[in-house]
């Protein structure tokens, strides 16, 4: 109960300086850098992926002598001068033959040829080479007809690297190209920087392991492994100590021993404001000088913590996940990059548009999370939208798009630069933009394991036919009830679109099992029940859903205790309910059972496809059509509890 | 000795069939696939990199219940439907605090609030949630001047990830951001494809691993330690099982010990003919249906041989470096990574023009390793050109560009697309194109110390003259002497181009130490007991180098044996007076003293640069002159034999 909100906790925050994400960034690695690298001495084999503390000068020619480049003679070039196909000359054979490691004994004198192989040494008087092909045996000799021009089919010492250049710089990371580079001068041991070993911890009292089971309220810790893996993937070395409950002598002396056996720190968690003040005091104990910006004029991310303890980076992240990761990206790679010796990361950028306008918080830089598509005159980059408290934000973006803190908003069709988190842009070979349903997973299931990648982005039945319409998806997956008409989807067609059929999901009452109110009764019985029971509370849905339109009408125009609860999904109807925060709701059938709610049917809702006729004919489309017809899928859909059209 | 050629193995070769490369892959793939790849279970933390063997559904909701994203106050929405500036409304508070972590016990009755923190669960009864900072203290409860709509400042249950979702599906690479869904939906361990164990296995009399000392006539075992690398880096667990000698007996028990024990195996080396049919004989009685391809109508890359030995990849890479990692990549990735669990690599593309005539060979697939430079109309891909038997032909190029079988060549000009061996293009700062020095290393370490990216392309004087004049590059380093007015350089300065000074390389007769026949001589007295010695041996430079003209004035128009032997580099120069393939030759002072050779002054050479003068202003350029012109840098090319101008 100690981190819930106080208002002294309030007046506080107001004596923080907030930093500009640059001023913020500067003083960070000012208080770091510069900063001696460790050096390790690695074997050549354990060396990938880190990166050289040293500048590697060449230390032999490669080749290490002048070397044969086909099988043939090694001979002197001027005693074919006069040969030609009218005119063959007779070499003697010198008696050796030059195999790869075979030293050369004998000179090649005037009139003389040596068998070479392809890599051995020319000998001492020969200056090119003679393909065997090039060649006929003439007694003990050969006789060829074909002039050689010096140093033809001969590589000469020091022709690929040169003893005394330098071969690879302090700084470079090290992949298979460097090491090729290396084991051709004989390199066996390489100077590299010590990757930093960052502890992670991750705080708050809610926090569950995953593998363990989930208890009411809490969640799983989140941060703890993504921060590990990203700190792996920018040259760190992660140390995961698990999660802490926000205990203060608990969590101060984990942190002690977490900066004394470490590089880094970086901390998680800490969400509610009352947490964060604990670790906050703690790093303020830790070492000088301590916290460097608490603060940052970002979004998101402006919680962000940055300290230096004893010469060691303390880093707090937001608790949000994508504020976490983002963070960590923007502000915290840097740092760790430059500790593990790496130059810095190059961003990879592209250009696209936004579709929508995209509204921003005036004064902090802020970063927007998008996924992008190929739309008809470019790329188009979609918001990907579920806000900073979604891991999904983070991670099903392509990259992210910066609002200057000077700007409240980007105007639809804006051109942005997207800065990518991989280096290439990978344009999907399907794109459905629409409302989700499970049912979708069953019929693309197949295509991607056709090798086929399908992108899918929810943003609801009305923004999957505006996608639609502005030609950014191949599918607008919509399930939307006309009032005037009574049917669905049909009538919200807009010109240059199709209908593909999709499936029936039925929708219907549900209630907790055992809940006896309910039991063994009609789904209108059961409103009836619930209208006339004051305890008895509800859950919505949203306003524009399929499934409001059918509530409403239940409701008949009454709007009991629990009408303003309007999540927008079938899912959080069903967790609603279960959970207790409400006694019923309508949902649709597979959502409930999966739930173990009981499920009392109402009517059926109609999930369906607004195809761009344009698009029918690519194969992708194809291929989506004939899964959804295909019987496997069919019947994969029935298991699942929809019933195809 | 066994392995040099013989005339049976020329013409055993003529029966074997050469495939296209498309045909060749077809067939390999074709006798591996389809196949079950294996899959282990591993914890999220060591699944890093790897290939998700199966789809993984959401099992859960993510948020898990409907979660308050700030901190303040669970309320009932239609409670502050009256609130306003004008009208505060006064609500009772609830005897809880809801932490993250706690679970509710009140519900949220009309009238009442309950404190929540930022991550804490929604109470029965609340549809919003209230800023703490939006509201005041009122004796017991608070006062609230705003109204709130349903669903403020809260994410429902499953709004994130969906329970039952399709979360990622088989195939997917697992990195930090599939790592974060994971753990959101309490996933700890992961079906993953096991890596396939990759047994590489050198063979060749002559390779000595990097570490040991270099024999005369041994070389360096290269694609060892850069296949097992590349195989690492392409999904696979390389184990490296050394370089065996020719031996078949010795030979066959390596390979099937390496067979018997991992999942493929690839043998390099080889590079004579001899030496390959040991191994091929050895395939064909390793397991069925044995060879499928060998000789692929592709260059680098003929000698590929492709086998199957009981279900298992067996793989004879071509000898030379960049023969055997071109084909690694083209035609042995696309099996590891399949077999890896994992889709096929994307290539990235670039467009660029060929700045010269690139010759290909008619009736084989070409496949010519070049570097990207930025010139004046977009990007310039200029050939590496030191062959496949250069390491840094494949090392030291951006990608690549493919010439198709009917063409025998590329016009200068042409536009090309060039796929890159890493996905971006990594434009440098500082580019310098002509001739090589080792002291032009120190001129650039300080510029690369402060984070510039420098490229220096050995083309030789005349082809940096040429480069300078289209502007790819910033300046080009020369040594070019003219008869006429005998002077160095500043001749041969075209239109647009100035001259830099660079410094003074001290030429001189060489000869190894302890050869009486020039010791204590004068460089001219040396020439001249070299010439009237019948059993002496000269080395000679190439037509154009510098060097060459100071050696045909010390010649004064003989021509004595080992005129012909006219290698392109002061090195290959120390190199063949070293081993004893020649006992005199001219090369400068540092080159000599590297070698440990005995060294005659002869005259300087002036080793200067021409810069594009339009972009002298470019900071990168600013710096190469600060640094040329720095008291360190002077001295340290002093230190190392050169003389500053």
């Amino acid at each position: 109960m100690n981190n819930a909100p106080t208002r002294p906790g309030i007046e506080q925050e107001q004596f923080l300086a907030i930093l500009s994400r640059e001023e913020a960034l500067a003083r960070f690695e000012a208080a770091l850098f510069p900063r001696a690298v460790p050096v390790e001495h690695r074997p050549l084999a354990n060396a990938l992926g880190m990166a050289l503390a040293e500048d590697v000068v060449a230390p032999i020619d490669v080749p290490p002598f002048d070397r044969a480049n086909v099988d043939g003679f090694a001979v002197r070039s001027d005693d074919l001068a006069e040969a030609g196909e009218g005119r063959a000359v007779r070499l003697a054979l010198n008696d050796e033959q030059i195999a790869c490691g075979t030293e050369p004994t004998l000179p090649v004198l005037r009139g003389t040829a040596t068998p070479i192989s392809t890599g051995g040494p020319i000998p001492r008087g020969a200056d090119a080479v003679v393909m065997v092909e090039h060649t006929e045996p003439a007694g003990d000799g050969i006789s060829v007809r074909r002039a050689a021009s010096p140093g033809q089919f001969l590589s000469y010492a020091g022709s690929d690297i040169a003893r005394g250049e330098t071969l690879l710089r302090a700084g470079t990371l090290i992949g298979s190209r460097e090491i090729g580079m290396l084991a051709a001068c004989g390199v066996a041991v390489l100077p590299v920087t010590r990757k930093p070993k960052v502890a992670v911890l991750s705080t708050g009292d809610e926090l569950v392991q995953p593998g363990a089971p989930l208890p009411p309220a809490g969640v799983y810790d989140t941060n703890g492994p993504i921060v590990s893996a990203a700190v792996a993937e920018n040259g760190g070395e992660p140390v995961f100590l698990s999660a802490f409950p926000d205990d203060e002598a608990t969590l101060e002396a984990a942190m002690r021993e977490a900066l004394a056996g470490h590089d880094m720190l970086i901390l998680s968690g800490g969400t509610s404001k009352g947490a964060g003040d604990v670790t906050h005091r703690i790093i303020a104990r830790l070492g000088k000088p301590g916290i460097i910006a608490h603060g940052v004029a970002l979004k998101p991310g402006k919680p962000l913590c940055l300290a230096v303890c004893d010469g060691k980076p303390v880093v707090i992240l937001p608790g949000f996940p994508t504020s976490a990761m983002f963070t960590f990206h923007d502000m915290i790679v840097p740092v760790l990059r430059r500790m593990a010796g790496l130059p810095p990361r190059t961003d990879a950028l592209v250009s696209a548009t936004v579709p929508l306008r995209v509204p921003s918080e005036l004064g902090r830089t802020e970063f927007v999370m998008v996924s992008l598509v190929e739309g008809q005159e470019g790329l188009v980059a979609y918001p990907t939208g579920k806000g900073s408290g979604a891991i999904t934000s983070f991670t099903q973006a392509d990259g992210f798009v910066r609002i200057e803190a000077l700007a409240d908003h980007l105007p639809a069709g804006a051109h942005v630069e997207v800065t990518l988190f991989t280096p290439q842009v990978h344009v999907p070979d399907l794109v459905i933009i629409g409302s989700h349903c499970t049912g979708l997973d069953r019929v693309l299931a197949p295509l991607v394991r056709q090798g086929l990648s399908v992108r899918s982005l929810s943003v609801g039945s009305l923004g999957g036919l505006a996608a639609a319409r502005r030609g950014e998806c191949d599918l607008a997956p919509i399930h939307l009830f006309d009032e005037r008409t009574k049917s669905y989807n049909e009538p919200f067609l807009l010109p240059d679109l199709e209908l593909v059929p999709g499936w029936r999901r039925m929708q219907g009452f549900v209630h907790r099992k055992g809940d006896k109110r309910f039991e063994d009764l009609s789904a209108q019985a059961a409103v009836m029940a619930a209208l006339t029971d004051p305890t008895c509370l509800m859950v919505n849905r949203n306003q524009g859903a399929g499934t409001r339109i059918l509530i409403d009408a239940l409701l008949g125009g009454t709007r009991p205790d629990g009408y303003w609860n309007q999540p927008k999904s079938h899912n959080a109807v069903a967790a609603a309910v279960l959970q207790g925060r409400a006694d019923w709701g309508v949902t649709i059938a597979p959502v409930a059972e999966a739930a173990g709610l009981s499920f009392i049917p109402l009517t059926e809702e109609h999930y369906d496809f607004a195809l761009v006729s344009a698009r029918r004919d690519r194969p992708a489309v194809q291929a989506f059509l004939s899964s959804l017809r295909s019987p496997e899928v069919r019947q994969a859909l029935e298991e699942a509890g929809f019933r195809p059209a």
